[in-house]
């Protein structure tokens, strides 16, 4: 048990060194042996906001990166034409105006896809704060544009809706002098972590007692630079979120995939085996940003079945999904962004039980082959004692034949959503077989079914 | 025999019969009579497109008139806390700023969804003219926001696909001082008629050529104030367009349905049985707007489904189908939209065959009974000796029962998008009963078949 | 007599030649017969009031034209340092804000400079409108930009102070459409006069009722473009303000200096020999532009004893003298140029009674040479019996040797401000000799003197 | 002797004393002891410049605290009538434009009001700094409004005109997050002013080598929490201008007029008595503020005789005067600034003998009685072995009756701008008499004037 309270001798005594011992040390032996909360695991699924400046030129949330930094001649070239010359990023600050930023409406949203847990960028790279943050005076959400605590906004409209609330936070600022100064110092001195990337996470726990901190922006210098195990040690230990925090593994160069909480290793990352540990693939609907884009097309914008299919793939690998999505300036989710929210929830009314606080089974995935030998991928989960088998594609004969499930004479099958159970045979030699039901235009339209098998071993 | 006059026997005798026939008289009777080009009828399927400054505010097109007309409370308060005292409408015409405005990219949309033309609002009530016009000085594209000719850079992009193009033009606009004293004199002056609305409409067609001029805002004045007759005349005798264009009948109080080209008689209209005359169906893909809304919601876009059951009644009542959308400010057709019309585009390529250039068949639609005594709804079009049966739901026992169509021995029958014959028969209880193939999920996808009658009467 | 028309004489002895002898025909020879109110002349001094949207780059008057016509390189340079590609002028109109015009303000400060008429530009080349006219809706102040009518403001707090009311108004306007096309076919067509310049006259007169119409921007187009003598007729015989409007003379190219109300010529018109019928200088206190300009620097403001010398001048000459000012976008009259005028206000408190209502004397003006052998210029104004001299040069012995005066034995000498006789002489060869009082620094800084002479001849 | 430091004997004899007696220590004794580099006793005459965000509402530099502290109703209701809810002070930034600014026509003006040095406000109370300061980040004017680095700028182009270079720095910030929590503690916590105040300081002083220092801001804390005799140690013994800065008075609540450099104990502070140290007055031409005011009236701005009186007095008692002007948002100083300015320096050319490098005589200023029983008010300064006698009014008989100076047989008198020596006579009645050259308009118009007495005492 951690949180270290001043004990009399005789409590010392009786309780043995171990009380003390459940104090994290600022290493990662200590750091990365913590347990991971229970809900972060059980949640599976959840979305991901980036929100900001970018939001105004409405290209990338690396606008400010590739234009001032690479000059990549697609950015200078719009400046140009749009703007007058000297025009700065910090120009585009007044026009951020969240007019419409509605925080019960998007929690409806969120709540109706089915997301158990919503992160969003309190402050990306660009440095600028969603929160009237004192480490960022005139470069916050209060002080500059929407003049409103968007993270502070957020969080009670979550927590409504029994949505768990994460913060994501970029260590790094791409243009603060602090931090550049920092670098060419070879990152011997740490100004900006001083002056800014701690005080802004202590501040941001304290105030809003976050969920989940997502942290990023570490690649460029150490751990050691950002006092990154003294923090995560204060956080186990001694922040008013110590017992429910949930934070990732972005902490210093190096570190993804290997210290912290759960690993996200590299955007998108998404393993073909089991991870030893908890993890989560994180991407976005808009295949080219994660900030909202102006120009994005149809066609650009993750479908339904490629949702579906990142979804039941990292549960079935025991890992979460955190699907992104970047609001206009005015503080709107796009419509089509809405749409693919509300299918994956209407998706997972019916086929959440097995997903929700499932876990890995002792098989993740099959290749089957169907009569017509055709090759159909199936992923399974389990909980309690069921198992559960996703697949997307419909065999022909409406048969499907599974490889590694045994079952026995109480073996019960059913799809989900489909009241009936279903015939399924053993045939020595094709395996566990399951009749599926006549397909209809309503269960055409889930696009990825799942089965229920209780009594299989 | 198109332009009727009565003339003495020696007028006739002198001028040459042939001569005078071939124009149109002023009046209705005569310009009524005109038949319509052949490639309206054909056409079937548009995009309608609402545009203006409008975009700025982003609430609705009606958004000047809401707000300082009706002084509708959601408007005011609006304005109110998003703007300084004295702001006006014609503020925002710097901030039409058009930005990403790529007529082509339009193009291609309007050529993937099926669209065998597009409407493009020219100019809308708010009296802001979307092409360089001589009489709206400083109040049109080229002078405020975008600085480009609006209507004419879409013209050709659209012709390069072979899409014809149409033009959307209010007589009316609410705000314009000449406007506004015609009315106050109940329409016994004329100032705005010729210094506004008819060298503008002389002016986009000598300048755009356009194939379709689709008229608006007629209703609070008689054709006779609008010098309507006299300009269709022009139009059809002497105008550079007179062989191809088309218009629609909103050329005066009590005009639609009434009298011009083809009926579009008001918003939305859909007939449930087969008018007397070529009409249209105009509505949007935005339930609660035609120009683009910043806060639309996605369950506030009309869905694949109710497109496509509009899209095949309109065209089995004779009708075509006008499908709008309201693009952004930037000129960006938002994706949701766009993804709705790539939609419809892939179910024409398939289906097509039974839209365009089809007729009405001698029954239209039907209710028929299925096994089950569930009731499923069938529409018809006919194209050279071919019958078109379209329906939305799959009978459960997977054969369809028609009631109209008489098989023959030479009757054959096939779906759309499926290459086999079906097996079909006919039973003196039970009527023409077709089995329809099996159902597998990328039929289930279609959403709405069509299966093609052929030897049948 | 005025209006002369060539009559029958049958129709004289009908209708009685008294009735239509009041009436001015549309001629020249008419119109220039009309007298000049003599409320005009009498006032001798008026302040001019350039005001519009070039208020808003604040560089002259005449922005619109050296940037988008000469494509002047400082012109064009500036807006490409300063604006987005493709900003137009018209995209200026929103940011004229007038958010501290205060017609009131400005009437005491008119006031205060002792001007008996103030000419604001109701309309200049650019054709924005400062009233909300009906003929250029959506550019004129009430649509955009101030959300107010400032000519119509700006009567009522002159009048107040019993300031005559003047309006100027351009007839041309360099970008109208119709102006444009009218220019191309050489003025044959007079589009651009019926559709707007002609309108707006009519309209100014009948709203504003003005005391005098400052016309400008005719010189492209013969006054029978322009319907002028139609519109003069109008204004001397029906219109609202006939008796005491008064016009000056451009009214068409060939016009100034020739026909019409008084004369102007040229602008800053000077001239130094008295001019048969009545004139006007017009000139401005910032020495580079009309309008308001930012850069403008002190040194390039007409100084006090330059503004006194075209005063006095201007009024020996029998003409008036119009000093302009340009106002900031804001509505501000620059303290610098409030200042002159407050100094002009202060010198006519003491010297105004030889200046208003005063008429040319015998002698306008004369060198003559002081005992030191320098050279002083004296002016001559003369009303009721008295004689006033005018002069900028002290002599250094303390007395001014006239010329043209005769002086009679009941001659008396002061000079105005001073309550004492001056000492006089009259020396066969010296002339008439008027020993000044002594040199105080209260005399000193009015910086030109005026003497008052009475039985002189 | 500087920098006194208690130390014991031993240690004395050891080191020897000048090398350490040189060091000042960080307490007021030591400090206080410093000499004021000469170079600003003999300059006399400053111009100051207060430049800022505040121009962009241009009210005063106070607008700020006006609007938000105090809601202030005129401040209020402007802001309501002319910005939308929600816009704050830093949405102002980016239209700080500072378009037309431009350092060498600056140093020209100053150079010709015979300024011998400008101080200008690198950082007022709202923060912003005028260079781009490390930790005012996306405050400042390389990242918002202006984007140059208006203080590194100025500074050559005075130096090109031998101007010294000062810059004013506000210890203190309104709004600043860590200001105003150190202000809750009371002042115990130092964060402000370790991670703002004194890391500007520093930075302005490594950076731009100015050669004086206006610190102003400091009256809610002592100085021992700005850290300000360490600084000034640092100052005075290490940094890069140790040898020619010279700083004010204003450390630390109760300092002015007690400790520190030159003394200004408050705004616009005119002892009547010869002060113990070197001081100096600042004022402002305006008489209503000191940033830029829109809407400022001609009468409130000084006047010349205003401006001189001051100047005359403050420097026959010793002082420096230091006279303000506020440039536009544009960078423009306003014409009427410019004419004052310009005024001063052409009388300086004139009478700057007497000030520039003057000190105070035995007497400095008296009131004498003239001949008419008049009061006369003179003032009197000294350099090398001439007396100067200060005067801005002028005796009607001509003659000035001077009390206090002794004249000999060898006294020779002058006015200064006038060739000749001057008649005088030592009356045992009536004094010291001089017979004043006689006025002509030339000498009346230098406003103030300066004879020299030689061979007085």
């Amino acid at each position: 048990m951690a949180g270290a309270v001043q004990l009399g001798l005789l409590t010392l005594l009786l309780l043995g060194a171990s009380a003390l011992a459940d104090r994290y040390t600022p290493d990662w032996e200590s750091l990365d042996s913590r347990p991971l909360p229970t809900w972060y695991d059980e949640a599976k699924f959840g979305v991901f906001v980036h929100w900001g400046v970018y939001a105004v030129p409405a290209w990338s949330e690396w606008f400010w990166y590739f234009w001032e930094t690479e000059k990549d001649v697609e950015y200078t070239t719009y400046m140009r034409q749009n703007y007058p010359p000297g025009f700065s990023y910090a120009d585009f600050g007044p026009q951020f105006g969240a007019k419409f930023y509605n925080p019960k409406k998007w929690a409806e949203i969120f709540e109706a896809s089915g997301a158990r847990y919503v992160v969003l960028t309190s402050k990306h790279h660009e440095g600028y704060t969603l929160w009237p943050s004192n480490t960022s005076w005139n470069w916050n959400s209060m002080d500059v544009g929407p003049h409103r605590d968007l993270v502070g906004e957020l969080g009670p409209a979550l927590r409504e809706k029994n949505i768990h609330f994460g913060l994501y936070h970029s260590l790094m600022e791409w243009f603060h002098p602090f931090y550049i100064s920092d670098k060419e110092n070879n990152f011997t001195t740490q100004n900006f972590v001083k002056a800014k990337a701690l005080p802004e996470l202590h501040d941001l726990v304290n105030r809003y007692k976050p969920d989940l901190i997502w942290s990023d922006g570490e690649w460029e210098a150490p751990d050691t630079y950002w006092n990154a195990t003294e923090f995560l040690a204060w956080l186990y230990n001694d922040s008013p979120v110590k017992d429910k925090i949930v934070v990732n593994d972005r902490w210093g160069m190096g570190n993804p995939c290997n210290h912290g909480g759960y690993l996200t290793c590299h955007d998108r990352y998404r393993p073909d085996t089991l991870p030893k540990r908890k993890w989560e693939m994180c991407t976005t609907l808009d295949k080219y940003s994660w900030g909202y884009r102006r120009t994005m097309e149809s066609r650009q914008v993750r479908t339904d079945i490629q949702i579906l299919s990142d979804l039941v793939h990292v549960v079935a690998l025991g890992g979460n999904y955190l699907l992104n999505v970047g609001p206009t300036k005015d503080g709107i989710i796009s419509p089509i962004f809405e749409e693919r929210l509300r299918f994956v929830g209407s998706w997972l009314k019916i086929n959440g039980e097995g997903i929700y606080a499932s876990r890995p089974w002792r098989v993740q995935m099959e290749n089957i082959t169907t009569t017509e030998n055709n090759n159909i991928t199936v992923w399974y989960t389990t909980k309690e004692s069921a198992v559960y088998v996703f697949f997307k594609t419909w065999p022909e004969d409406g048969d499907l034949h599974l490889t590694s499930p045994v079952p026995t004479e109480n073996t019960k099958v059913t799809m989900l959503g489909v009241p009936d159970f279903l015939v399924w045979s053993a045939d020595p030699l094709y395996g566990f077989i399951i009749t599926l039901p006549p397909l209809s235009p309503a269960i055409a339209n889930m696009k990825f079914w799942t089965l229920k098998l209780q009594g299989v071993y």
